[in-house]
């Protein structure tokens, strides 16, 4: 369980929680909160731990013998012989090491982390390949997608449909997003996120980052996924087949569910779900095409995926540098497209990446943004 | 093809028409409609032909040499060594001994008669099973629950869910159905079909009777079966699983399709769909209740196939000559469930029934029916 403290790494370990005779936690590793992964590796009797920021203090609770578990690096425990499964729950280029590492020993990798694939995706996926690794999805759009496909030829799709709620500022005109401030956009209507993805929500760049995955995950060319707004959220994706019969996944927005099927996958578990999906009381289910003039960076970033090679790693690192100085009020909503737009145009692109090209592209795109939001609040 | 000249059999037809070197047509059999099916058979280069009424035409077109093809019985055509799959889609009880041999003799039956799950679905699963027959749904509703099974367990369903459109009248008061005409009727919203069915779909009869093929055809307890009402005909059914997840088939109402797929499963194969499904244009789906006061078809049908032994087929019975009679304008919309409400009252039911006791109990409901409608009319 890589990223064990943060909203899927807690929301996993509930799942693991509801099959105690079903699932043993090996180990955890968290970026930082040390306390909660004690608390959890307590709970949970994990063998190995990791703190990435500072070991220092579990080292101490360790040696003064009041927690029961070895300190190890987060690729050691993505590798493990005892591991069948690896949660990667780590935000960002962080996940990239250790999924490899875990794609490397053969584990399933239940992934949950999008940068992996958005930036690494040939080489993940072709890593998985030769190591007869699996990738399951724990994001719900590509879970539902993967779940569609269960007893079903993916030579025989004719369109990947992902569903988009639209975010916090899905009803907004182009001059309220113009003002929109961060608290506007950490109110997300139907899902309970952390706030980078919050923010990438509001913009659909998260909807495009998906995309980008659905390509990887499901081998299927760029040509072949749409986007469409569903501000409900219960019709998790669809997939329309060449015979024009569509399957569609759907359920209450629950990030458990998701993920208790990527774990006890091909089985499905009895759950204990707080509230059923009752159609018939929400009355209605809405649709619509994604708006691309107030929503930019949806395109931008499904451009970027189309190109490949490097461009998807530049977006996605020009993205966090913008959204986080929009989370810390220097520049507005609408230039968070900006960004990404100016780093994409500005790249230099390397069609068939290394890792390391990719890791460079990704500091390039990180300096190259910073310097231009300088620029711009001068 | 057993009922070629029919709306399902010519549609059928059309599915193979598309695809010329994937099928082959054995046999042909129609009710009456010999001039059809004598254009249908040069078309397909039918083998073996009937017409149930009257083979004289057809035998005299052969006689004459400007027909190659032999006369067989039903029975005939549905167990021929050369046929793999038969298509049963006559109407009523008729359909029943054709697909009882075609059962035994092992073939896939791809099942548009509705009567004969409802009237003797433990009969013919149970053959099914002895014989290594298989039973295709043919019916969107059931096809969609059938696709959505795919790759599943049906240990792990926890509801099958059909959606209902509602028919003519779905949006008809109750002193409005009171009114209601055979010409009201054979409006249906959105699907195209024969007039017996129309007017079941607008009693939600119709509804009640895919309940208990989805019982047979799934082996599922009628506890966990719920109908849900879905204007748009766009969502064909859906199926929960015991995780919380739901997994629903969606398409153009256009029966075609399911058709094709019990054609052609397990393969899927690209269709020269007219219109294909755009969720974004159609803007919303809408779903609800049903409403047991105006239509209580479909609880009296529900629970005869709770009560199961001969209730179902006294049932259907007593509805085919109710809905006989308000076509003929002799009775009102809403005396239809009251004829098949009385005649339920009246049977003494069969536990086990065997395919004779069920013959009986419809001949016997067909008559009672029959007089209490006449005594009605006085």
């Amino acid at each position: 369980m890589l990223g064990s403290t943060g909203s899927v790494g807690q929301q996993t370990l509930d799942v693991v929680r509801q099959f105690p005779h079903h699932f043993r936690v090996i180990g955890l590793a968290a970026r930082q909160n040390a306390t909660l992964l004690e608390e959890q590796a307590r709970e949970f009797r994990a063998e190995l731990i990791c703190c990435e920021r500072d070991d220092s203090y579990l080292n101490g609770r360790i040696r003064e013998r009041s927690l029961r578990a070895q300190l190890a690096t987060i690729e050691e425990i993505a590798s493990h012989p005892d591991v069948d499964i690896v949660v990667v729950a780590t935000g960002g280029k962080a996940g990239l090491a250790p999924t490899l590492a875990a794609i490397r020993a053969g584990k399933v990798v239940a992934l949950a982390n999008k940068e992996v694939l958005v930036m690494a995706g040939q080489i993940v996926t072709r890593e998985a390949k030769i190591n007869g690794a699996e990738i399951r999805p724990v994001d719900s759009e590509h879970s539902a997608i993967w779940q569609c496909l269960w007893g079903e030829d993916s030579k025989r799709v004719e369109r990947l449909i992902l569903t988009a709620s639209g975010g916090a500022f899905r009803d907004k005109s182009l001059e309220d997003l113009v003002r929109a401030t961060a608290e506007d956009a950490l109110r997300h209507p139907t899902w309970n996120m952390g706030h980078r993805i919050t923010v990438d929500s509001a913009t659909l760049f998260n909807k495009g980052m998906e995309t980008i995955e659905a390509r990887w995950l499901f081998d299927v060319p760029f040509d072949k996924i749409e986007v469409l707004m569903h501000r409900e959220s219960i019709i998790h994706s669809l997939i329309e087949f060449v015979d024009g019969s569509l399957k569609a996944q759907l359920g209450v927005p629950d990030m458990r569910l998701p993920i208790q099927c990527a774990l006890t996958y091909p089985e499905r578990m009895p759950a204990s779900i707080p509230t059923r999906l009752d159609l018939s009381r929400m009355g209605s289910l809405n649709f619509g095409k994604p708006d691309l003039q107030r929503f930019p960076c949806l395109s931008l970033v499904m451009e970027a995926g189309r190109s490949g090679g490097t461009y998807p790693a530049v977006a996605a690192a020009a993205d966090e540098v913008a959204v986080e100085h929009f989370l810390a009020r220097r520049i507005g909503f609408m230039e968070i497209p900006r960004a990404v737009e100016t780093s994409l145009a500005a790249h230099k692109p390397i069609k068939d990446p290394t890792l390391e090209e990719v890791l460079d592209a990704d500091s390039w795109a990180r300096s190259w943004a910073e310097d231009w939001i300088k620029a711009k609040a001068l």
